[in-house]
């Protein structure tokens, strides 16, 4: 089975000005990150957008990135959806696309329990044979995972990894604790670009830093640093990169999405990566003014 | 335009033990529902498992649903799905198929503002000419439609009107008496079973009950009643359908929408409507003392 | 025992304008309360500013209103804190003033369950003889009382009644129906001055409107018209009154509480009934803009 | 002005079987905590009964806490209260039995918003010269405190530091860095006892830990080397700590403060600390069966 471990940026993709894909400029964006040294690709998850691509955008979207990857690194395919038979649909079609494994999260939108939660997972895991990857994401989900299902699920064979955006660094530590006693069966992973080093202390086995699509060399020298224990550069690289993570804050003409992802788009426009910032319907672009900000963080940081 | 108003039940759709789409029993269910004289039907919400169904499926319920009305009443689709380019292919799917209306939530999953909001539904008028009812169910999406911007939709054209599933009757008040003053311009309906009388009494146009799967009756003694000013009937209706309604709590094994659909599922069967009380994965069915609960309380209520 | 029934307003006080307790212009509002017929008096309610007040403030708040009263109706005094003993102190002190019910609410800040807001009121119960009302709030204390505690704790002679501001009228409907059944234990009132009409459709026992404060005239007429079965004319009452709480949404310089309070305080300014519109710190005032919307509101629907 | 930093613990209060305060119990608490070389106490907290003690309570608890602390270390004191003039009544009355500091949280119960919240801790600071910490504890208070605005009150001289009980270390990361950039006006202490080494990672200047109270000579080790930036004992404190602070997930019995501040109760009983394990009303004890759990964790980690 592939390894995973390292740093796996949630990979942001790139629109036309008409709002259709860009593969151009999204391939310029992978190939930047294979070459800072990353060590996975996570495709269609929420930087991604996951929740927004069409049918036809997804096929786009996959083929195109297990193209460029080459198998020099695994793909992880995020297939997001509501309920099991739809999230099933989006499993078989990344798998016989070639991705090397995938992730999705709880159902949601129809409200149930986590007996539904863990049967979810259990019947993805029947219908393929590919890893799978919980994705804890209560903001988006409203459900967190609990450590004990987890590791129900990794110890069954059902589930691979985890990718931990629950915000919830306490139940992080008591989740990497009770898989080292387990015997490690889950892959654990963090998608707080903030607190990547607080994670690393915690035991994980990487990072899906969506920030890492504007800085892949930081976190990647982060990571090395992490492997040595040098605990001193892995704590001043998080400093600068928490600091670069202040272009997810400029915004004040839209929130959420808009803000966060928008303003990794404009990064990638700046950093001549991406020819333009579109963003998915129904979401706005940022303001000039916003931009302008953007431009001087990565400036100062040093990524421009 | 067609004229939206009165009894329109989210129609709950059987499913053989199998899992797969049961046809003849959902058919019955429909015919059922006609008889009783509802003055439309609404396929494919949260009740019609619109959240669960895939495209094929889809498809099926579509199909079946607009054949069985056979153009007497009106047939509105949920359209549900994280975001607009998604719900635009569903709303393409239903109006090639016929369908009188469509019904669309906000965008959920990734996190916006209102004023994406906003532009997500202006983009579904301008991609349909059917009538588009706003479904505002902020416990599955997590926004709430403020009665200010349905108001301002509903003006510009853009809504014919509101399936209000938000539990906010002080809200549902104010839009029912902005929409007063502005004309009319919405047909607002309540979809919370229980006080139908109350949003009556506000004003509304209809009503959209799950609990009309099981007794279509009654809630169109209640309209016919509310047609005639007579509020004692209104309410003794309504006292009754509270009491009916106690079927969606029997559930201890499972929550949510298990509890609920599962609920009436389970009545449909008993009634000899449905071969099967199958739930879409990965919901569980009720348990054997749980349906011994629900037959007591159709019993008591003289609907078995 | 003393008899609940009717329309009970939560009394809203003035201060002077260095913020300490206007006894004068509180009597005022107290007066015009009585005059106008209302059937109750709720002080230190959250719109009577019950977790702001000082004990000293308590006194002469609790001591007033039982004074202006004058034993023609009951004085329920909120007794809002964090835990029991806190809430018995204030009990307490309510029953040496000669109050003749207590409202409480489940207790808050420290996290709990159920079982301890069971175990809450029956120590209040066991603290006093004084008439218990369950205030459920959850938008203040985040946790919402199910109807079945409630009347459990009805039938054991815990509660004497709910004040319901929950916002749930599907779960008040449950409520009334469940009190029935149970023969009567409890007394119910609904706080949502917006839906009373609602309410009673419901079978509510009265109600507990804040805009009572700014016009008792109409609560009472419509309470009365309630009384005789007259819904056209409850129905009629509601939706002016509705008009006029419109009041509360005016503010856009502050949020909930002020917003809120603030306006029903500019209004009995307006009305000549307050010396001052000030609130208790930390809440600033209304802004003149504001209250320009307000006295518009007030002219309009003939209470100015 | 006195020095803040370092292991300040909440510190749990014992009561005696009838409930009433056990000060010779609680002494023993305190006293072992100084001897396990603590660098200041901090007392009714949310772990130290600050929302459940009376007046009577808070005298005794106050007065016992300085008395044993001798000016060895400062003592902070929990003003825990709705709005502002009650949080001030209590800040005069720590101010007057000698308190080096207090923490006050943003106002709860009413609503506001953060224009209210910069005003109360203006208004909290205008009454004393005290020392002020804001205690950021959303699960409690039901608002978060913006990093942004604790900045701009630590640089207006208004608070001295910041408790942070939010959760959010991301949050979290971005407050200590913008500290940094302020010129540290702010002391920032994290409540979260199983992810203290990450906060020492993103540069706290010290810990609160309720944990603190049963195994405090692990905390002070693990701030002694943080100081001296030996990252693999602070991890491996911190690793061990996290094993233990599992006796806060024993209870089924009761949820929330019964069962976290419930089990550091049990754990002191089973040290010999405390004479019993009584909780405030309406809290319950854990069952035997959970205190045997408690008994084996502690046996364990070898602090038993």
């Amino acid at each position: 089975m592939t390894e995973f471990h390292g740093v796996i940026p949630p990979v942001v993709i790139a629109r036309h000005e008409d709002g259709t894909f860009d593969e151009e400029s999204t391939t310029k964006n992978l190939n930047r990150l294979l070459e800072a040294g990353v060590d996975g690709l996570f495709i269609l998850g929420s930087s991604g957008e996951g929740a927004f691509v069409t049918d036809t955008e997804r096929d786009q979207v996959v083929k195109n990135a297990i193209a460029v990857a080459g198998g020099k690194v695994p793909v992880l395919v995020g297939c997001i959806d509501t309920q099991t038979s739809r999230v099933i649909e989006h499993i078989k079609h990344a798998e016989a696309a070639g991705a090397d494994g995938i992730v999705a999260t709880a159902p949601f939108y129809a409200l149930g329990g986590l007996p539904q939660v863990e049967r979810h997972f259990r019947l993805l895991h029947e219908a393929t044979s590919l890893p799978i990857f919980a994705y804890d994401i209560p903001v988006c989900v409203h459900v967190k995972l609990p450590p004990e299902l987890l590791i129900k699920l990794g110890k069954d064979g059902v589930l691979a990894g985890v990718k931990d955006s629950s915000g919830d660094d306490v139940s992080f530590r008591f989740l990497t604790q009770l898989n080292e006693e387990a015997g490690h069966p889950l892959r654990l992973f963090t998608g707080h670009e903030v607190v990547v080093d607080g994670a690393y202390l915690s035991g994980a086995d990487g990072s899906v830093p969506g920030l890492g699509n504007v800085d892949p060399w930081g976190y990647v020298r982060q990571w090395q640093a992490y492997q040595k224990g040098d605990w001193e550069t892995v704590r001043a690289e998080q400093d600068r990169l928490a600091r670069l993570m202040r272009i997810t804050s400029v915004a004040t003409s839209i929130t959420g999405f808009g803000g966060g992802v928008g303003a990794f788009k404009q990064a990638l426009k700046l950093q001549g990566i991406f020819a333009s910032a579109r963003m998915p319907e129904p979401v706005a672009e940022l303001t000039e003014e916003e931009v302008a900000k953007i431009r001087e963080i990565l400036s100062a940081e040093g990524v421009l």
